[in-house]
């Protein structure tokens, strides 16, 4: 998910005070193609091993962070039957996640199901909807919804407030930014002397923590395993 | 969900190949006020003691069923950390299904956060969303989205093809269809002499086994629980 929407989807659940922390659920599956199946180095024990986790599940816990603001969840439960290949290597798993303060949250990921990407965070008083949430369905612009206070008509046949659609455009695609950023940073470094900036290692270490407790889950007979930074 | 916007999407996935069977989620929640939290029989043991699960998660079961078929799931596994008010009842919990056939599904359900009624379904060659599946946006049309072998660019910078919206108008709302529905069912039976119709209590059924197992896995720690029809 490019820093553009990301930016403009928490500036939107600010204005609409809408508290991004009760439930959260991320989906991301795309029916890989038999070579992929046979050859890729996500699909072999001794080159990428973990498979649909280590692809798929990356983004998924990656937005599931960011939903809860990079706070990691205290435990982490495996969803039951994921399924391997015969090597051994994952090609469909899901996990949920448990947080201090009640928070849960779910994700799926796989190789074997139509590409999707769903980001869905409902707070007490909110509701964020994203479908296209690691690759846009437009080079150039991206679409959510989100909904606040949602209720009903008062015969409960029709939603008032209805949720609302939101395009937000760029100029430079996601991943020219990034490109862009990484450069800014290493610039920052060379010629004005600072110090690397840690926000993006210390995401990418969180979502790792939080990817290896799924792994130990699984490996555990989908026991809770506790995520410890 | 109305039997109107049902058929139309069956018709839709038939016409598309979708094959509706890998991966499905649904969520029903909404911010229960302080009254209900306090009087509500939903949440008086003595009364519905199923709470949130009896409540919201009887939907959830009902769709995710609608989407396999009525073949009941093999195994139901709670989702750990459900939220229970002082009197023990429900207030939010989740849980995971798996089949036989290596399909799985999640759903959760609340009193505690914002009005959210998702149902998503992945098969191997599509996708289905539909965002207001128990009471309708409007009154008088529903809204889905389907995808069919979804992709991407050759840059894979953009989806091809996109995902595409439907509208399917009715005539008369959901709830006056299933009056007349019952009405028919009763006239039939009356005046022609016919048998009673088991559609829909068979599906009532199903819909409580399933419900009772995600009880059952609540109170055995979490573990899974066979469903036996």
């Amino acid at each position: 998910m490019g820093e553009w929407i990301q930016n403009q989807i928490e500036v939107m659940a600010s204005d609409l005070e809408i508290e991004l922390k009760s439930v959260v659920h991320s989906i991301f599956t795309f029916t890989a193609d038999p070579s992929f199946l046979k050859n890729d180095i996500r699909v072999k024990p001794d080159l990428d091993s973990l498979g649909a986790l280590g692809d798929t599940g990356w983004y998924c816990i990656r937005s599931i962070l960011w939903a809860a603001n990079y706070e990691l969840p205290k435990t982490v439960t495996a969803l039951r039957e994921p399924i391997f290949n015969e090597s051994g290597v994952i090609l469909a798993c899901g996990s949920s996640f448990q947080w201090e303060d009640g928070k849960v949250a779910t994700f799926q990921g796989s190789f074997l199901s139509n590409l999707t990407m769903d980001l869905t965070v409902i707070g007490t008083e909110g509701t964020l909807h994203i479908n296209d949430f690691i690759i846009p369905f437009e080079e150039l612009s991206a679409t959510f919804s989100t909904a606040s206070r949602s209720g009903f008509t008062d015969l409960v046949t029709a939603w008032n407030p209805r949720p609302s659609d939101h395009i937000v455009m760029t100029d430079l695609p996601q991943e020219v930014r990034m490109v862009r950023q990484f450069a800014s940073l290493v610039r920052s470094i060379k010629e004005s002397g600072a110090k690397p900036d840690n926000t993006w290692p210390t995401i990418s270490r969180k979502t790792q923590l939080v990817l290896d407790a799924v792994k130990a889950s699984i490996e555990k007979g989908f026991e809770p395993v506790e995520v410890v930074s």
